[in-house]
């Protein structure tokens, strides 16, 4: 088995560091020199307050570093990945916040053997030193139906009880009080984990196999086996396992749970989940809590307990009443806490309706004088377009995908359908939004959106003004549209190469008399039309087929060739260019 | 290639679901009915500020949902994973906070053609019905040297100016000064991501193949290709190739940056790199940067612009002066806004000294009327576990690894060679602090703790007193730490089944005249070994022998048989039991 690709410098010193690294972007961290010891850089806060210390194996961050903060942790020791930390580290950091002045330091220590007995050793150290030491054992797993010896082991949970216990000594509340309430509050905490994949302990093979498309139930966060191998179930299915598990009264390890009870819930990515599963995750379990009348107080979802790489995810979920959410909710800088909301997930109003009437247009139209002209120019641009889909085609079939001619067909046909049902309104504006909404939904793709964008654009200059001058300020508007969201210029072989030169042309119209309007027009189009045919000699920089070598490109752009082609329909509708 | 396991419940429902997902989890959002759209729940708060809208295709969460609250974004539109969202959807959204009472909409716009179009068109449209949109495109890629028609790619850049942004429309700038502040600011941004594994779309094989021991430099966040592959390096390496390129004069995408340059940095994981490598990279980042001479005034490392489960990084460094940190340091509710500090990360102190004398015992001993008998019985103790060394090790190797002789051994010979050089201090206490040291030091396992704790815990009642009251005391408490913190109790075939009867007996010294010392400890060291022997009898429930079936033992515990022996060598050398 290939040694999982690792971005890292050597396994000797990836712990040191991480814990540098985490230390050095987070103004309230410290390092204690000498340790994997990550402290409070305000330690003088502490005075006349319980100290609070955690730590364990790495391999699980942002446990346990990134939970130190005001409101939260004092400091963690770290050990190797997934390995107890020494004791005399633990001594060290007890001492140094107990110099910092403060009256107690609790333990907060997951239920592992190793951490037990290297914590229990420095606490007893540090009393017998005349500190006094408390020792807290968070145990939530829920994997296990049958109890052992060695007890539930210490999940995500853990991370639950860093804030509540952060909370009650930022209150100034007692040490042996503090441990009263968190032992009964950690009966109400219960995890249970599920992953796809294995980890890796840097410089060594997966802790295990899983075969392609199984999951495994119940994993320890160091990829100690779980209780159950099945195939990967969807989302829905999956959570609905493993709460019916965790919540199973028939398992000693069970989270007692019944309608009405309110909960926080975490969603924890065991490090390599992808973010748009965990989001799919968490709609799943709070639907399934929610499903057994279950009040989802709070959700945290996100990276809190990792597992090196594992892909995979565990669910937290604590029993909570008013007491417990105020301390949940209370501020904390610690920098691996989320930013959360005081308000309730259920029974939260969480959408809300769109404004009336977007996207379409239900406003009515009126005829007016100009319908029947514009009617005629729409059938003949129309008609145009369908006569030349194949050339078209086989235009774009040189440099991109072959189906400009089509795409420009489907505009074309439903435009006429829309023409057989409806009257052309007399405001060229309106009908321009009209077009724009045909286009953008039969033409798809960039042309689509380019056309639609040039037509939108186009509409101001024609809402209530419709002589030559508005014409040209219209046209004008859509094409600096297209150069400003399509990101091409003249001369980039695409549509603009025939369309710039034309509104150029047409720009004369705010200045001439009503009489030469129809000679600059056919102007206009006679410089589309040389512009598409320019285009042979350029090569693509933008769109499609600016993937294809330039070589290949003796012919000109389909969607210049296009555009040159409406201006002529136009043109021509309008009575102009006749032999 | 198979197809990537992954939690979901169909490839058509993610996406909905993940904005679920989101959505229900946080408070401060609310979906817009009938579309892809994440709207800010306090839509009135917009009234008289500008609106900020963002968004893009999925798979690069917690982008773009993450960043909607107080100080930074209104909404976002999300597409189907890495497809741009629907005009009509964005011109929704344009609408509601138009709607809201906003003096206008900031569009923030990643550089890809499709996002370009459909939020173009939808401003577009938008404008047509009177509401002032702006937009605002993000180009921050520094992969290609050479520049294209397309521009350089929008990235993690992106979150960047989400906060400006974000933070200048909750001031109540007016939206042209916001334009015109960010487009300086964004010429100042630079991002360039390297990774060691392809991601795949829900549904589809991975995007590329990476060879094993390969990772590519400059991919964009849609896994399009990058610039570059080679094997892995090191963590310090690849960063340093990576903020080469970025600031390569010679690269017409490239970020100047010369020494006293002010920057913040951001580390992105791009979906499954280990939060342990994220701090790993982190560290590499800021001392690459240093070394340069830059100022790194803010970190922030975690997640922001994902690429599904890519396993990678991408680094992204913005040029500041004192207003755009104090716009980046203004407060936000937005949920994938991290816990920052406002210290700056160059020149801050970040680790602290430990407290002196920490784990080490420098006070001076002055022997006593007790050194000379306590020297005695360390003697004979020392003696007896080297004299049953193999025996020891023969009970280990039935049921565990056989070298429970070898390890009290080592604490034997340790504690003799402590003896050649030290005098044993008068106070018992004393002697016991300085033997758990030797012991923890020596015998390491759980053995080593577990006695280090017994001796730690029994130091107390031994400071001062020394009579046989005071030695009862001290053992009871050492047995009981080892209970509490080992979670064994007698009947678990361990020590504590000698030792715990033994203890029992040993507290009738508390009451009892001095003259009957000896025959209570007599009876103390019949009953550790009484006890002992009946662990022939019993299963493990703790310790490495609870893995081994029970029919395999019918040889006694070897930690009960070695602390029986222990009881009687100190018994016989406090002149008892000779025949």
């Amino acid at each position: 088995m290939e040694v999982q690709k690792k971005l890292l410098n050597s396994v000797d010193s990836c712990v040191d560091e991480a814990l540098c690294g985490t230390v050095r972007s987070h103004g309230a961290l410290a390092l204690l020199r000498g340790h994997r010891v990550v402290l409070r850089s305000d330690l003088g806060n502490l005075k006349g307050k319980v100290a609070l210390l955690s730590g364990g194996g790495s391999g699980h961050e942002p446990a346990h570093a990134g939970y130190i903060g005001v409101g939260m942790l004092s400091g963690v020791v770290a050990g190797g990945v997934f390995a107890s930390p020494p004791p005399a580290s633990i001594l060290a950091a007890i001492l140094s916040l107990w110099q910092a002045g403060a009256t107690g330091v609790l333990l907060v220590v997951k239920n592992y053997t190793g951490d037990r007995l290297n914590f229990g050793l420095a606490a007893e150290q540090a009393r017998a030193q005349g500190v006094p030491v408390n020792m807290l054992i968070v145990a939530d797993d829920c994997a296990f139906s049958q109890s052992t010896k060695a007890g539930r082991r210490g999940l995500c949970g853990t991370v639950f009880v860093h804030k509540l216990v952060g909370a009650m000594a930022e209150e100034g509340m007692l040490l042996d009080t503090i441990v009263s309430r968190v032992n009964e509050i950690t009966k109400v905490i219960g995890t249970l984990g599920v992953s796809l994949s294995p980890c890796s302990v840097p410089g060594c093979a997966p802790s295990f196999q899983l075969p392609p498309g199984e999951m495994e139930l119940g994993l320890g966060i160091h990829g100690e086996p779980g209780i159950r191998r099945s195939k990967v179930a969807s989302a829905d299915e999956v959570v609905k396992i493993m709460i019916d598990h965790m919540t199973d009264p028939s398992s000693q390890s069970h989270l007692p749970m019944k309608s009405g009870d309110i909960v926080v819930l975490c969603v924890n990515n065991l490090g390599a989940l992808s973010c748009l599963e965990m989001a799919v995750v968490t709609r799943s379990a709070i639907n399934c809590l929610e499903d057994r009348g279950i009040v989802v107080a709070r959700v945290m979802s996100g990276s809190f307990m990792t597992s090196l790489e594992m892909a995979g995810m565990s669910l937290s979920i604590m029993k909570t009443d008013q007491e417990i959410l105020r301390l949940f909710d209370a501020k904390t800088s610690a920098p691996a806490w989320p930013n959360l909301s005081s308000e309730s997930v259920s029974g939260r109003k969480w959408s809300v309706d769109p404004p009336p009437q977007t996207g379409s247009h239900k406003f009515t139209h009126s005829p007016g004088p100009l319908s029947g002209v514009m009617q005629t120019v729409l059938e003949a641009v129309c008609d145009s377009l369908l006569q030349k889909q194949e050339e078209l085609n086989m235009l774009d079939r040189a440099a991109g995908d072959g189906d400009c001619g089509n795409t420009h067909a489907s505009a074309a046909k439903a435009i006429q359908e829309w023409l057989q049902s409806h009257t052309v309104p007399g405001c060229p504006g309106q009908l321009l939004t009209i077009l724009a909404t045909v286009v953008q939904e039969t033409m798809g793709g960039s042309s689509g959106a380019l056309y639609s964008i040039f037509l939108t654009a186009a509409v101001r200059p024609l809402m209530g003004e419709s002589d030559a001058a508005a014409w040209a300020k219209a046209v004008h508007a859509g094409t600096e549209a297209i150069k400003r969201y399509g990101g091409a210029e003249p001369g980039d072989r695409t549509m603009l190469d025939a369309l710039c030169p034309a509104v150029e042309e047409l720009q004369r119209l705010l200045s001439s008399p009503p009489a030469g309007a129809m000679a600059i027009l056919q102007a206009a189009v006679e410089r589309a039309e040389a512009g598409a045919d320019s285009t042979r000699s350029l090569s693509a920089k933008a769109g499609r087929a600016s993937y294809v070598a330039t070589q290949h490109q003796t012919q000109p752009d389909p969607g210049a060739v296009a555009v040159a082609a409406i201006l002529r329909a136009v043109f021509e509708a309008l009575g102009g260019g006749c032999p």
